[in-house]
């Protein structure tokens, strides 16, 4: 009998739901916006509606499990914390909306409706890595390091077979590596973390660092800052803007200066560039890769290899969160 | 029947040996000048008499394993890959020494005279690591750091229980992660690495630094530089000498900052501090706890304990060297 997995992407803006197979193959799709259920229980009632419409496309198959990917959720409690982008509220015994859900029971939830099934949850750029394991280019790897710039910098990373979760289930922050301590102010509180340099905002900001030091004209500078992104930039960059292209020089040669610190610490066969940044290509990679290999200690040159994410950029959230119950199956998440 | 193991420390000075229960109680122990025997195969004869010597007073007992630490080693390879502080050299037929070994076949020397027991290599830091988890502190964690302050400074990174080994078995190299890129030159051929600031040299550098920038007199401008030792400095200290104060303020403050990175990465149940340095006691601890809780992020923070290795200071060679022994029974190293 076909063997299936559930993924659901929870994000802010949309849920995606999805059938796929242990190949990587998509059976059935489904997809909501997240922000149309502000009652928690509402929203689940709604999401366990879609999982049974996508099993009903695929009667003779075996659901193998479900799995989560979401923002800052914690795998060893099955919470969903703390969410920055999604707000959640549980319904008085009057139907009036309560305060805020701090803590999210989703997996405890989804268990009550499925409680034979493995339902397993991690954060999306660990699930991103897992996909990469079991569908994309990571395929027989044993140490591998997932990289996703998005409007921050996630990190998933594979040592000796298995997902780095750490004693609290949060590894892997490496977005919140203290790049240059003192610097730039993030979001965490902190100042100089790692994706206020490199990320879609991050890259941004570099580019007004630029601006401010450098007197040559760019058109960028008739934009205002709140609107400029990324794609703006590498387009003014591969246009010949100087300052645009030197704004990707630095972005490159900081992740690359981080990396080589990442390889010092597990000297993995592979690091992945995944979301929305690698679109940039050659403009983030060269600086990326010669930096990378610079700041390297001798023995590790030449020999990591830094490749782009083989996961089909659409679809890698769904495929992530679908591998998480496959990686189960191998390696189940200890209960702590 | 009692089993024991049989733990090899080979150092630039001494090689020494000891066989060990699986409690870490030492049953027997023997050395010897490694540099008396600069021919290779004798030093492996010599190497193997005493392991002989040794298990003769043991007779009832049965051997589960060696297991030998040793710098510049490689898990997978077995060999030991240009020492430095060790030179050996092969024979010519007519009884000439020839040019020095740069890759030492340890392991594949020994397994020729013990073929039926597992034989197994890794750096010291790595085998105190283990040695850490199977006899002291981190005994029943899943995931901790150990790092070795000597005269660099080393680490073993275990994970999911495992020891991190990395792609090619040079996982771990923490005393080489860019603190300071640009900074301090390290022996390595870069610039800034951290053990160049935190280890018993690097508390040095740090001393003539303070000793630059401040006017205020020290007993230790009357010592030569290169005479100077970490010991000297935790006396002076204590003694109440603000400069040696500053320059211990100054290493725990970068040993914490880089520890809070560390955490980001796998987040340790613990990190234990182990090596000379360690001796100073409060005078390091305090600066790096303080540092290391202010540098991480609000998730991470009241949650990781520094602690002191578990193991004895002058026994931790061997005892971690024989630990990989019991951890290769449990995790078989992969052949790659």
């Amino acid at each position: 009998m076909k063997r299936l997995a559930t993924g659901i992407d929870i994000g802010g803006t949309n849920t995606v739901i999805g059938l796929i197979d242990e190949t990587g193959t998509i059976a059935g799709q489904r997809s909501f916006k997240t922000r149309d259920y502000p009652v928690f229980e509402e929203y689940a009632q709604r999401l366990v509606g879609e999982i049974e419409t996508l099993r009903s496309l695929a009667p003779d198959a075996e659901i193998a499990g479900i799995g989560i990917g979401a923002p800052n959720s914690n795998p060893f409690t099955g919470f969903i914390e703390d969410p920055v982008n999604i707000r959640w509220y549980e319904r008085n015994a009057d139907g009036s909306q309560r305060a805020p859900l701090r803590h999210i029971p989703i997996v405890s939830h989804l268990k009550q409706y499925y409680p034979t099934l493995p339902v397993v949850i991690d954060n999306d750029a660990n699930a991103a890595a897992v996909g990469e394991m079991i569908y994309g280019g990571a395929r027989g790897m044993q140490d591998f390091i997932e990289i996703t710039l998005g409007t921050g910098l996630g990190a998933g990373v594979v040592v000796n077979g298995q997902l780095v979760r750490g004693h609290g289930g949060m590894a892997g922050e490496l977005g919140h590596v203290l790049l240059r301590p003192g610097g730039r102010v993030c979001g965490c509180g902190r100042r100089g973390c790692l994706e206020t340099y490199v990320s879609a905002t991050g890259i941004v900001r570099t580019l007004l660092e630029v601006m401010a030091e450098d007197l040559r004209p760019t058109p960028l500078r008739s934009t205002p800052a709140d609107r400029i992104d990324s794609r703006m930039i590498a387009e003014a960059a591969r246009a010949g803007d100087p300052l645009a292209q030197e704004t990707f020089e630095r972005t490159g040669n900081l992740l690359g200066e981080a990396l080589a610190n990442f390889v010092a610490f597990t000297q993995p066969e592979a690091i992945f560039l995944f979301g929305g940044l690698t679109a940039a290509g050659h403009l983030l990679w060269a600086p990326v890769q010669r930096s990378m290999e610079s700041h390297m200690m001798r023995n590790y040159q030449g020999q990591v290899k830094l490749l782009p994410s083989g996961l089909p950029q659409s679809e890698a959230a769904i495929l992530g969160a679908s591998a998480l119950v496959w990686q189960e199956l191998h390696h189940p998440t200890p209960q702590r």
